[in-house]
């Protein structure tokens, strides 16, 4: 389509909408950095949570993410108002089974610091703990069929960057920033 | 969100829409299969439109692209009508250079007949040759950012079955069908 | 490299040497199919080892799943004889948590029913129940890195097929055959 | 198998090894930057052959990139002393066209700048321009089955670097660093 004349791409707008997008839709940084925990405790026992977001901020600076995020929650909201059309509408209002398109976006997400993080999504995707068990609630009527996966491949990324940094804090090299 | 106490999954429709919203959107199969005869004439000079069809008409059959069909063509609608919420309005608009989940969708499109396809989906994704040349027209009023992808992406996946059916021939085996 | 004259590909032969791998290293179809069992028993409980066996076999006809399962074989058996170069020596022979080539392989497997299948693999790569914690088992001689990656790949799969079969069944369709 | 006691990842020594069999299997840093200038000269014409290194380097440092470096020439060299098992020997040691492990650990290194390089690596792995003509090449006696792809998806790999650098620059950012 006719590109608008003044389009260029702001950066910056596109990070705060990430943020501002994923609070309207009720998921703050401290209950994805929660998730990190339930992760990475058995690893590294004295993570904390304040740490923990760090990462996550960390993970949500990436375009990559940040393209997904919106993208998915985007769909979510106009499931959530059925302003998708039919058959489409329906797959995602119900979160049906065989539709994966919100697993390929999350693996996006995953993919941004390697494919260590894999597994991690995966477990949390399956055992819904903290804030993806109220997302994944059937019960309201929000639909989340893209943010619970994209919030667990979120924190499943946020834990790849603590692998990747605590071994360089081991080695003593500086290592990736956390932030 | 509350389920519908009525929603079951039905194919049939799923795969009807696909078929439908491409021939809305200005793709026929047999472009499609032209694509497929560009990417695979030097390697199966005797292969016909018409047998290309079958093979592209193989790739609709399957789930994985049927929903990445949907959602890619539904993203392209939304952005045409002026929908979607910005900062993602402008980038699926302006089909934005770092914007990328067009490119994950035609990925997921492209695996399901394994990483074979990567290569062939990249060339016309780069080359843009027949029917991908004006989907990718930044004139008119249309927004084809996913649709581009996602049509190169099922002439690789037609191509990869093509490469498995002819070794399967080759072998005097049954191999897998054509559709 | 000059190729030699006389090769040309024996699919055959690739199906069989998958399948007589995967025995030789210790894992038979039934232990695969018990790991299906342990996935799909909440969704399916009327599901049978026998069934899960068919399941399973029907991934391993796969092109891509074979490729993938005699790549990590191999590079496993090769670290346990210690013929691999360091450092990748050492990486694969410990299992390094920074070297995921063997989740990207397993990766390629999973994809061959489709994104639905991916929170599956992270699920039983994490939990390591029945066969997979044997293969992970740090205390003996044998080398699993790629292994046990593997077959929880081809237990995912197999569970995403089983979830594209019954609801064919569902719907009255024939659907995607068993094997 | 037994860990070794003694064992703990030197990521230096990975990162160095990682160079040192690049060298040994005849690329050369330029080489690469080369092809990334072959991308992107229609871009970002004042490009050097200089700048393009230093993209190349960065993309080096990434340890899924030096993960996929090390196991694919290491695959490339057992293959060309005949040390794999038949039939993966054959395969890996012709090419063969439906063997796809190779494009998968190539997509690995694509990834680490996220999806939209994904249309670079295919379109340089089609054309083979440069160095990847050299590695292509069947009539000699080596074998660069992996080391081609690998090759190719660090110059697009690199290519995507330079798309959001110089979207920091027009942006008055600083952005991510050449290195």
């Amino acid at each position: 389509m006719t590109k608008s004349s003044t389009y260029s791409l702001n950066s910056a707008k596109i990070a705060e909408a990430t943020k501002e997008w994923l609070t309207k839709r009720g998921v703050k940084t401290s209950q994805i950095a929660e998730l990190v925990i339930f992760l990475q405790k058995d690893y590294f026992p004295d993570l904390t949570i304040e740490e923990c977001e760090l990462y996550v901020e960390a993970v949500l600076t990436k375009r990559e993410v940040q393209n997904a995020v919106l993208t998915g929650i985007q769909l979510d909201m106009l499931a959530e108002q059925g302003m998708l059309l039919s058959p489409l509408q329906e797959m995602i209002e119900n979160d049906e089974g065989l539709y994966g398109c919100d697993e390929i976006l999350a693996l996006s997400i995953v993919n941004v610091y390697g494919s260590i993080g894999f597994t991690n999504f995966g477990y949390v995707d399956k055992l819904k703990p903290g804030i993806l068990k109220k997302l994944n609630d059937k019960e309201d009527a929000d639909c989340h069929t893209f943010l619970d996966d994209i919030v667990g491949a979120i924190a499943a990324a946020a834990s790849s960057r603590i692998a990747h940094r605590k071994q360089a804090e081991r080695e003593g090299r500086v290592g990736p920033p956390i932030d």
